[in-house]
């Protein structure tokens, strides 16, 4: 409920109405990040960009999209709202020599290291973004080829990135060597795209094709597609949050689809809490899908326990504390008439600190609940993640700091049960075909796919001095 | 998911806070109207609103809400976007002897023969609602009292009616002599709150009291509340497609849960389908209920095999019909994983013009469904509704015109199966404590529980000449 | 310098972009109000109007005047900036017997003697405006046709008014029987025009034609323009303030212009001041014609010695109370090099309250004036006017309770002469021609040319209650 | 009347509000340039800027001034409307080792090669200013003190320049060695000020302390402030059209006030063309004080033959071609009264393409103007202007292909005078005490003061490649 992604990335080659597209397809893309969009278009002899605070519609209308003229597109979501309007992707920068647009999904961990280099040797940065970081080692490279400028440059940055970058002419796509954040390719008649999720091809009309290996650099012009490696080394790490959390039911990672794998998560959920109780009702909207295997599981009525708000935009008014005390909801509400008087099982993805936990559980418990027994579809989240995620330090992890029991006792329920990591492995450690698929879990067991550097920033600092 | 309500309201006396508890009230009643929202306080002195297009969070900021200062409030959210600011309501009309706001639910069928009387006796309209009507009824009445005009007025008026009206000093509360449009009073400390649905309680952590009885005046203001009767004709019809549409599944009507009839409806109507398949879907938001009623009757698991395009709001820029072809889509994407190969039962709510279940039935079909059974858990809609509901002319509504065998082969379902209006009466002719409830069955049956007018206005023709 | 004009209005008939010249002439007529505009279009079927806040390019855009399509228009702009926008003019009633719009310059002093009878026969007021109480006897009026309920109307209001009222086939329009606010009529191709002031008519390309009369209807329709008289009482009495202060040099009124009325009144002010000094400077805009007057007839140079601040917008951001006692200025700059060591004659044209001329005075002595003589281009004010124009009550105006002397000292000037009545009248008590010309000169003698009510609301007052 | 300059700038040190002071100073700077404006702010440990489209008043709001907190700001106004906002000035940079702010008005004209050599470095543009130049060049110097690299800097370009820099901790001021541009010192309280025009002292009241020398190097900071050399060579060329056209008449710029100046220019050209006539009448607004100064010393009355229509705000539409040969104007109606029947005598400050003077001559000529004599208080303009004013191509000028009697023919009046070079040197060849003061008369004369590049771009052509 508190875990936030950090960006979403979308591109389109060889489409008459390649910006349009892009609007489409980063509207599927849009519960990764709600707090600024961009799109930027090429019409072979140059680029031009819009872009914005909030929604995608928020920032876009018929009249920008139409002036967003070409063949090739790129966009970007992104979740992180501080600062100015420069920071909101693709960044695009001109030159003398040629245009280049980047839209980026992950963080650099290594990124202020090479900031401070690249300013020791005059260069102006425009944004507070590690992304820029990239624009400048590409600028400076001795390469001739744009291709061996982008390999020379990515050599040099370490950490997650499902990239997608665009000159006048072609698209550059790359995937960090673990491939920790998803990114695929489709098609849609000739037109190649690519997308963080898969979710964004059918509500384009596109068929997938295929992931991006993790290392792999991909080029799409009006040859086709070339595909080669920049990277040998790395491991298959994708985060497991995306399964858990962060993407989208209708939407396939490495072969595994989403709502599928929720749902065996909360089947696992069931067998390993093993509970008695009257309903089973999952906290909107990404633990609808394992509260629904949980109880089929587990053979208990699966209800509506809790309603979550439409319509709570960015321009909510959120109630003072004085009306939050006495009752004012925002986000969820319970629904009485189901929960009075039952023992409620609720299902939920995870816990981070710990305060909507305990605001959910005393919310069902006012409705009427007489038990209310809290199970979590996944391990306890004992570290911070460095790859673009929006989990926080230690000291902000409750279950880094607190026994399963102490949580339960803190959170107000009668019963509190975890998935366990080996449960998770069983239903996520292999794809739908049987295939083994590697996982970050570091959020989880500590083990972290790539070096972590001493001041590496976290997701959440991304605004870098 | 075709068919739209006209309308919510929403007031509140004797809290020090009125507009934020009313912008919250309006909120919970969102989905009943995205057009149009506006909120009018009393401070004791006078009246003052604010009002706008779109979501009640598009209309209203800190500032506005700030500026908004009193202890009474009536607000209201609208479907139909038709014409000017004006036609938004609250209505608020001034005169020297005081001022006089009202929000309606419902519609008003002899309101044209009535504004014309009135023009012709000089009156100057404002509006082209039919509410105008009634303030002009109220304002010309020989009566001195209040309380006396608003009875005098109502007596000329038919219709649908939920009606809160505020002056300086008072809340007036009506519910037509049929009761067709749900509308009760709730508590929240000292405030007494009046809302549409049930659902606003739980958010602003107000408490239930009861139902506006059909035929009920209600006064409240700082001596307390006043129950009296304006009309001791006339029948108990609450509308059923309340139940079956429109309603928030966290509400209650008539001492029944959305939701909790929503399953039974889908219970019942799997024990009539009788059919087999291998997931059953539910078309979002307010099929699901039904669906996993379905589900859990027929033995079949529930999947989500459609998901909702969230985020999808009025600036939304729609696909051109030719990337529609292409396959952009909109609202609603399956979930090709989840559909692929199987046998899909599908349960919707209703079925208008067709147009939109044809549309389901390709994309399931389009995404690997080898069968699509299409169940509705309402029967055939044959005839208009004249009291607030958007369900169009006879020549609009397909099973007016066909056979449901013809319906089935229109939006091309492998089988079709409605709700019988006796499986209907069977889960909500009664109340949860097993109470007989009178409902308005008219667009199933053709039954009216009032007279018609020759001109009686459509409600989507709101705008009156 | 803070008199302030309530209103002007344009019309125009028979000109296929009826809309678009109705925007050139309201531009040409902004100064005599900046805070709110609107145009109101017919094309021979229905009325269709826009109006806001602010300067007219602020109101309208290319979008907004290519939606007012057809052959008869009118607008208005208006200076009071109270109240909603229900208030900005024209005001515009739709009934099912047609529509009626209407533009109003000047106070009708009776309009809430009227305002209450009609609401205690029923009527329920849109605006708080006093024109509004004209369509409701327009509206109420027994005649048919309706010229009579115009006139019928027009029997019972008193005051002052240049009216322009169009239905969906004609423009009527009137003047009070005293003639109290310019009107006149051009044409411009075969389209008749109507404005306020005729440098309209110079700005679009317009012909003048003549002076609507005091007591006169016109009627301007498809058929051409047909004249008669409502009122054959009353007498010829402008405003003299229109010559000296509100209207534009360029403009003529009863056949003088505007400009060499003023330059003329500066001609005798000299004559009657017969002072020394070394530079003659105006307080712009209105006053520099009369100054330029003074200095020839005195022999003195012009110069600039206060200059202007455009773009002081009506967002503009004012200083502070301590930035101004820093000395940061607004609105006016004195020119030290023009001004220092030197004896300045500072012709303004009237002086109100005081602050403003004080203010001045302090400025060009802080920039080095040796000394700075004030000459008035017109006699002390000392009575309110109730005929449209915001000049306040008797305790506001400082020449109704100080000698000459007195206000003399007050705004520190070295000397302080104002032009006598009789200089005035021989100034524009002729016309060019050498015609006699009635004036209202009530504000400086207090000889009003109407009865005065006893609730006469001031102008400034115009939001009834 | 159509030449255009580009750019002003404003600059305080040590004061409280120094965002509100600089607020004002531009404000008194407006007509310098219309099409964007911002501000930037230090509190001493970063910089803070806000700049947008339009008017000063258009771009700041009291929420916004409120937001920039700090001793310390610098602003812009600027002509050039093209482009996005990242080229609206001060352009700001940050870096790990501070940041940097850049006020500019003027041209840089070698900056195209510059840039050109940078980019070959690996430098980032993030505008099309010449100004962001500097600001590598500053950032790429070896030197460690910001003065010495703002030295190394400016050692490098050529062409007009008066420059406010802003770090955290000081202001840095630079005049180009030609001193083409004007700006100057002033002292408010305790603080300084520096800007383009001495008006913006007597508006924020301030005292006038010296113009900025050619080649000068100030740094204003806590300690006072600092004043030196960076260039020794170069000569005073101040541009001759500060005071015939862009300058406020309330500024002096080198000891010569610019009302004062335009009146003698009108005296001098009133000798020079020794015409008859009835009336003078000045082009508004820039021409008011040499009509005045023609007629003065013609002995012919000085009128308001022509009135400037204020409001036409950015956002004004246009007439269309049809409207406008009907006769619709848009900025300059004539006064008929005032110019029918008589000889006008029409002073303006110059001619560029001859169009505007044509169809003023025209509007003249059809309100009844018997003869129109133009008399042009400058010479005829042969010569393109590469430092910082939007006078074109030769190909664009009309005196550098006709004669004046050509000139004369085209623009339909009955006689043409230009003022002499010779009369001009006489006039502003001294300042106002008497001292030699250099102009630079290229766009007369063709000789430019510095050395011209085969690619100097011209300034309305600011947007480089």
């Amino acid at each position: 409920m508190s875990i936030n992604e950090v960006c979403s990335v979308f591109g389109i080659w060889g489409h008459p109405d390649a910006a349009r597209m892009t609007y489409y397809g980063l509207h599927s893309l849009q519960h990764r990040g709600q707090e600024g969009a961009g799109i930027v278009v090429t019409d072979g002899e140059r680029l031009k960009g819009i872009k914005g605070d909030g929604l995608v519609n928020d920032v876009f209308d018929e009249k920008k999209l139409d002036s967003l003229k070409g063949n090739g597109a790129i966009g970007h979501v992104r979740y992180t709202g501080k600062s100015g309007i420069e920071n909101i992707q693709p960044l695009l920068f001109h030159s003398s020599s040629g245009s280049l647009a980047l839209s980026h999904s992950g963080n650099l961990i290594n990124a202020n290291d090479l900031k401070h280099q690249l300013e020791m040797q005059g260069s102006i940065f425009q944004t507070n973004t590690d992304t820029e970081v990239l624009a400048h080692l590409i600028k400076r490279s001795g390469y001739l080829a744009t291709k061996d400028k982008v390999k020379n440059a990515l050599s040099m940055v370490k950490g997650a990135y499902a990239l997608i970058m665009m000159t006048e002419n072609e698209l550059i796509i790359a995937q960090d060597p673990n491939g920790l954040r998803p990114l695929s390719i489709g098609k849609v008649g000739d037109a190649y795209c690519v997308a963080s999720e898969t979710c964004a091809y059918d509500l384009i009309g596109a068929e997938y094709i295929r992931d991006v290996e993790p290392g792999e650099l991909i080029i799409i012009n009006d040859d086709g597609i070339h595909e080669e490696r920049f990277s040998l080394s790395g491991s298959n790490a994708m985060c497991t949050m995306e399964y858990v959390y962060f993407s989208r039911p209708d939407s396939d990672i490495r072969g595994i689809n989403i709502h599928t794998a929720r749902k065996k998560l909360g089947k696992q959920l069931a067998i390993e809490a093993n509970i008695e109780g009257d309903v089973v009702t999952g906290v909107p909207d990404s633990s609808i899908s394992s509260a629904i295997g949980f109880a089929e599981t587990a053979g208990i009525p699966y209800e509506l326990g809790l309603i979550k708000n439409r319509y709570v935009g960015r321009t909510f008014i959120k109630p003072t504390q004085e009306l939050r005390e006495q009752g004012v909801k925002m986000k969820l509400s319970p629904v009485r008439r189901v929960v009075e008087g039952k023992r409620v099982i609720m299902v939920d993805d995870s816990i981070v600190r710990g305060t909507t936990s305990r605001r959910i559980v005393r919310m069902l418990k006012e409705a009427g609940a007489t038990e209310v027994h809290v199970c979590i579809s996944s391990p306890p989240m004992t570290n911070p993640c460095f790859y673009g995620i929006d989990v926080s330090t230690h000291e902000e992890l409750i279950a880094s700091n607190h026994s399963v029991e102490e949580i339960r006792e803190i959170i107000g329920a009668d019963s509190l049960t975890f998935l366990s990591v080996e449960g998770m492995m069983k239903v996520i450690g292999k794809d739908d075909l049987g295939k083994n698929c590697g996982q970050c879990m570091a959020c989880f067991t500590g083990e972290y796919p790539t070096e972590i550097f001493p001041d590496t920033p976290l997701p959440y600092e991304k605004e870098m001095k």
